[in-house]
């Protein structure tokens, strides 16, 4: 099945899961019905079916096909694994209840169904993933990681017991989490004009003290550090429903380049999904570049961030735009990084006054 | 200086922490007045001053003091430095902007101040502390950590743009953070009659979306791990301010129980401070003996799992109650080791309808 690209409202997106579940157990009876071995059919996700896609912009899965057979006695049970999965979600995503993968892991022992490891069952949800084109959050599967956001975008829940309350994400000066309440939320009213997404939490912290969604009409999205998958949808969300073009401030350095290449362009680990991406995002800052330009105080780049720089210059996401390429270079030749708190070597406020205001400019 | 019991509300404890760093400031004045070299004196925060105090039960300075005097040259460079870092708490203080260690760190170059590395400027800020009796936190010096509350508690905020507003932290089902507008808030009204503390984010989420806070009457704090330290405090001024009582539930783990333990009795690093503590609190679970008695999945303990345990059987910490003595001798005894979620495989609200209402009363 094609990965469902986000456009139906939350509720119908909830339908549209359990449908898809729905049916995907549908076929496997009427194959039994039918006297057959019940099978399964997905996408291969090995690595010589990963291609990145330049429409999408994302890596994307080919057409190699592989199936799960109960004809098969090595496929027996990673099929009846993939159907029990299928069923928990079935539970979940119908009564609303959330988990984790460490959670399905062991709820599988309630049923009886074995998993030899906590891989072996997060591969089984991939699979699932695979097969539905929805990702586990919308099967109610969520990561433990935990990021967060604030903003004038008054937003209405759709969870049990808080149905149609709404909150501002104002409301807390320190930011309300990123969870399972606010990706299900339907999104009322904003009158931010950007988004505004930040790696670190106490610049996160600075840019609420500062004022930074008043004076800069933003939202501001707390990744810390790698952004979760939930926070990757939602930062697509308010990029594709509110038409919010995306600023994403990571520290100097391959890692935090990387940090805001996946919110960008996803991960290969996710290619067989379509909306964990904001193709449209910019990557605003720390660029190598600006370390030159604003003699930021720096450390040296040590062996592994070389080595993940040349794994990068040959990334064909890398490849889509030359700004890319010419930080990667920078970086090898000054050999130096720094962090997003470097700026304070100017004052506290220098980041928000000086540094961001030319940077949402350079990076329109 | 004695460490400062919390007492008074924030806006008073705002202004003892000004007058603090205040006076200190005019100390020095006063020594260069009469012709002195200034100095200043604070209580050694070297191993063999470290002792457990029974009556705090926290770990606590001893007599012996150390002098910074500017009249040696070897002193002369720390005691600048730990002057500047009193003068820029007593900026952040007194504009009420918030900073990390990291930020503290790199502002320093914009008044031409030099550490020589990130350590460097971290035990300076903890020299500070010493010497105030206050934690830095209380001079806005913020960790980048970021944990996170839900329950029927309502706030009223001191920060500035927020003077006055008032929060129920019901307000949003996937949990507010706990950042400095949070911790620098009043407490204005509960009905929780307990403080439930949880060291895992899919759990937290688990016990919002089973009512844990309206069935067991509880607040519900997430410490995402290790408790951060704004956490420990906001823990304690629960307990003493609200005078609820505190349960804490981890993994079965030496490291889940030593996230309890830091809770209740805090750290050596902390010896000399006196608000992290919370030590009538209650490490609920999961316990040695709750792996064994409820016969759950576990994972056998390894070499770095049972060395821990030997270091904390000795820790005079582990010594107050003989609970902890009995845990690290089942942990010894079984090695084996279990996480929160493997209560799922029993279902997943059986940990909220059976397990937590049995340990609550357990430990009463």
């Amino acid at each position: 099945m094609e990965p469902k690209e986000f456009k139906s409202s939350i509720t119908e997106r909830r339908k549209e899961v359990l449908a898809s579940l729905g049916s995907l157990g549908a076929k496997i009876y009427e194959q039994i019905d039918k006297g057959y071995f019940p099978s399964i059919e997905m996408p291969s996700r090995s690595t010589e079916n990963i291609y990145y896609d330049q429409k999408f912009r994302q890596f994307i899965l080919g057409d190699k096909k592989v199936k799960r057979s109960a004809r098969n006695i090595r496929h027996l049970k990673p099929f009846a694994q993939l159907v029990w999965t299928a069923l928990f979600s079935y539970e979940l995503t119908s009564q609303r209840k959330t988990s984790t993968l460490r959670d399905v892991y062991y709820s599988a022992q309630a049923y009886e169904m074995t998993f030899k490891d906590q891989q072996e069952s997060n591969n089984i949800i991939t699979d699932l993933e695979t097969v539905l084109g929805f990702s586990r959050e919308d099967f109610n599967i969520f990561p433990e990681e935990r990021s967060a956001v604030f903003g004038d975008l008054t937003i209405r829940y759709t969870v049990p017991g808080y149905e149609g309350k709404t909150l501002n994400l104002t409301s807390h000066p320190d930011g309300v989490m990123i969870g399972p309440a606010l990706t299900s939320s339907e999104f009322v009213e904003t009158s931010a004009d950007k988004v505004i997404a930040i790696e670190k939490g106490g610049l996160f912290t600075r840019f609420i003290e500062e004022n930074v969604h008043k004076k800069f009409n933003a939202l501001l999205v707390l990744t810390a550090g790698q952004a979760p998958r939930a926070t990757r949808h939602f930062i697509r969300r308010l990029n594709k429903e509110l038409k919010l073009p995306v600023y994403i401030f990571t520290d100097g350095d391959p890692w935090g380049m990387h940090i805001a290449m996946v919110i960008i362009s996803g991960s290969a680990n996710a290619a067989h999904l379509r909306d964990l991406t904001t193709p449209d995002a910019k990557w605003s800052g720390v660029w190598a570049t600006d370390i030159v330009n604003y003699k930021l105080p720096t450390d040296p780049l040590d062996d592994i961030d070389m080595k993940r720089l040349y794994e990068l210059q040959k990334d064909p996401r890398y490849k889509e735009d030359p700004l890319w390429q010419r930080e990667i270079k920078t970086f090898m030749k000054i050999r130096r990084k720094a962090e997003q708190e470097a700026f304070s070597r100017y004052g506290l406020t220098y980041i928000v006054d000086e540094y961001l205001p030319a940077k949402l400019e350079e990076t329109k």
